[in-house]
C-alpha cells in the first residue's frame, strides 16, 4: 500500500515517519507538511532533516496552507520543543521541498493510485480540506487514517477538543461531511499507546546517529508528558498508531458512524457522532479500543530495525 | 432475572413498563419512582395506575426522593403531556405506594437476589446514588442498566447533554465512580430505535383498554416527536431499550470503559470515558451499536401480546 503523510513534524510526527519507511506494508511516496506543533516552514525543514537522516531523502515533501501568522501556542513549543524536535540538534537536509502545492500534490496521488494509496495526516485537516474542496473526486476516492479527534474520551486542548481538531475545527468538519473514507483515530486510542524510557534506551542501544537522535527526542517528549499528564506514565504514541492502523487495521476495533466537528458553540472543536446521519452509511470509522502491546512492540522493534540497519559501522577485516 | 425499575414514569417509561412485565426473561420485583419527566408523586400515581392497567397491581411501587420544589420542564412536559402520559386519561389505581423509601428497598433487594437482580434506570441517578451512597455494598453488588447519557452522541437538553443525567449530574457521576457493572444505554442506541404509528395502530388493534390506552399515549409521543426531531420520522424508544437489553444483552454491541459525568464547566451534564482510569478495569459498558430491527420487532409484538391476552372477551358459547 503506498502511503502519503500529511505531518505537522514535532516528535511524534518524527516516529510516524520513521513508522511509515520502516512498515512493510507501506510505501511511502510523500510527505506534505502542515502547521501546528510547528510553522509550515519548520515542519518542511523537519521532515527534510529527518529524511536524510534516515537514508530516504528521494520522498518528495511538500508545503501545505497555513493561517497568516501561525506561531505554535506555548503547550505545543513545551511539548515539542520550540525547535519541534525536542531541542535535539537535527544536521540541516541537502535537499528542498517541492514548489507543488500540497493539495495538488494530494489531489494528482489519489487521481494515479486510487483504492492503492492511503493518506495519513496527524495534523489539522487544512489541507485535506482543500484538496476536497478543489477536487470532489478527491474527497470520494481518498482514503484517510488522521490522528486526531476525541469521541469517548475528553480532548487535551479543551475538555472536548483534540489538538489537531482545535487548530480547524471548520476543515475537519468539512473532511468528515465530504468524506467517503476516513479511518479516525483519536485520543480515544493513543491515550492507551505508552512508550517509555526502556524503550528510547532501545533505539539508543543501536549505537547509530538516527537511533540516539531519536531516542533524545523521545526522552525529551517523555519528560513533557511527566508535566503535562503523569498519571500516564509515559507518551502517547499519537501520530505512530494512525501510520499503524493505515498498516494493519486489525490492530484496532473501530465504530462506524458518521461524524461533525462542533464550530460554534461551547464545544467548538469536538468531535462527535452526526444526529442528523444516524442512519445513513456510515463514512468514518472511529478506533475505540487498540491491542496497544502488540502496537509498541512491533513499533519499538520496527524503529530499532530501521535505525541498526541504517549506518552499520565498516568493520576492517583482521589480518592474520 | 429478577428486575426492579426506576422510572420517572412518562410515556416510554410507561412502554419499559409494559416491556419489564411482558418479556419472558424478566420477573418485575418492584418499581421504585423518581422525578425527571414528571414529579415523584406523579410518577408514583402513573406507575400504580399501569400496573393495574396491565393486572399487575401486586408489584410494589416505592417512592424516591427528589429536590425540593422539582417542576418538569416545558419540554419534557411538551413531549410526555402534562400528566406524564400523554394527557391520556388513565383510571386511578385502587392501590398505594409502599411506605419503605426506595433506596431503601434496592439496597434489601441487592442483597436478597445478588446476581439474579438487575435494576433499569429510566430517570436521573438520585435514587441510585442515594443506596449507593447509603451502602457501599449495594454499589459492589448491583447490576444497573441504565437508560440516559450520550457518549459518541449530541445530547438531547444541550449539544453535550442527556435529559436524565442532566437532572443530576453528580450523582451520575457518583453512580459512575463507584459501580462495578453499570451498561449505559444512551442516546448512541436510543437514538436509532424508532416506532411509527403503524406500530401503535397494531396494539390499538388489539381491541383492548391496555391496547388502545398505550396506543394513544404513544401516538401523543410521536406527535411530540415530529415537532421536537423531525428529521427521526418517529420516537426512540429510550427506556424500552434499556429493559430489553437487561432482558438480552446481546441486542447490543457495548464498549467497556470507566465513565465519568461532567460536573462543572461549560460541559456539566456531559458523559465521557474518566481519562485517568484508561487502563483500570472497565467498571462500565455503553451501548454503541444496537440490533434495531430486532428489539423493535420483539418489543412491538410483545406488548401486542400482553395487551391481546390481557382483557380477553368471555365469548358466550353458542346455543345448538
Amino acid at each position: 500500500m503506498k502511503a502519503i503523510l500529511d505531518l505537522d513534524t514535532g516528535i511524534d510526527d518524527a516516529l510516524a515517519l520513521a513508522y511509515a519507511i520502516a512498515h512493510p506494508n507501506l510505501e511511502l511516496i510523500g510527505v506534505t507538511c502542515t502547521y501546528g506543533n510547528v510553522t509550515v516552514p519548520l515542519a518542511v525543514r523537519n521532515t527534510l532533516a529527518l529524511l536524510e537522516l534516515l537514508g530516504k531523502n528521494n520522498i518528495p515533501v511538500l508545503a501545505g496552507p497555513s493561517p497568516d501568522g501561525f506561531r505554535p501556542s506555548d503547550i505545543s513549543s513545551f511539548i515539542h520543543g520550540h525547535n519541534g524536535v525536542g531541542e535535539v540538534l537535527l544536521p540541516p537536509a541537502t535537499t528542498q521541498a517541492q514548489s507543488q502545492p500540497a493539495a495538488e500534490f494530494l489531489i494528482q496521488a489519489v487521481h494515479e493510485h486510487g483504492d492503492d494509496l492511503v493518506i495519513i495526516p496527524t495534523g489539522p485537516s487544512t489541507t485535506i480540506a482543500a484538496a476536497m474542496q478543489q477536487n470532489p473526486s478527491f474527497a470520494a476516492n481518498s482514503h484517510l487514517v488522521m490522528m486526531g479527534g476525541a469521541l469517548t474520551v475528553p480532548g487535551n486542548v479543551t475538555p472536548w477538543s483534540e489538538a489537531n481538531i482545535s487548530q480547524d475545527p471548520e476543515a475537519t468538519d468539512y473532511l468528515f461531511r465530504h468524506t467517503h473514507d476516513t479511518t479516525m483515530v483519536g485520543l480515544d486510542v493513543t491515550l492507551r499507546t505508552l512508550l517509555t524510557t526502556a524503550e528510547s534506551a532501545r533505539w539508543r542501544a543501536t549505537g547509530t546517529h538516527a537511533g540516539r537522535i531519536f531516542a533524545d527526542m523521545v526522552d525529551y517528549y517523555i519528560r513533557a508528558y511527566a508535566t503535562t499528564s503523569p498519571h500516564l506514565g509515559g507518551c502517547g504514541l499519537h501520530d505512530p498508531l494512525a501510520v499503524a492502523v493505515a498498516a494493519d487495521a486489525s490492530l484496532v476495533d473501530v465504530l462506524s458512524i458518521n461524524l461533525k466537528t462542533d464550530t460554534t458553540g461551547p464545544t467548538r472543536g469536538r468531535t462527535i457522532a452526526d444526529e442528523t446521519r444516524l442512519d445513513a452509511p456510515p463514512t468514518a470509522r472511529v478506533a475505540v479500543e487498540v491491542d496497544s502491546e502488540r502496537f509498541v512492540r512491533e513499533f519499538v522493534e520496527s524503529l530499532e530495525k530501521l535505525f541498526g540497519d541504517l549506518y552499520k559501522p565498516v568493520l576492517r577485516p583482521k589480518r592474520f
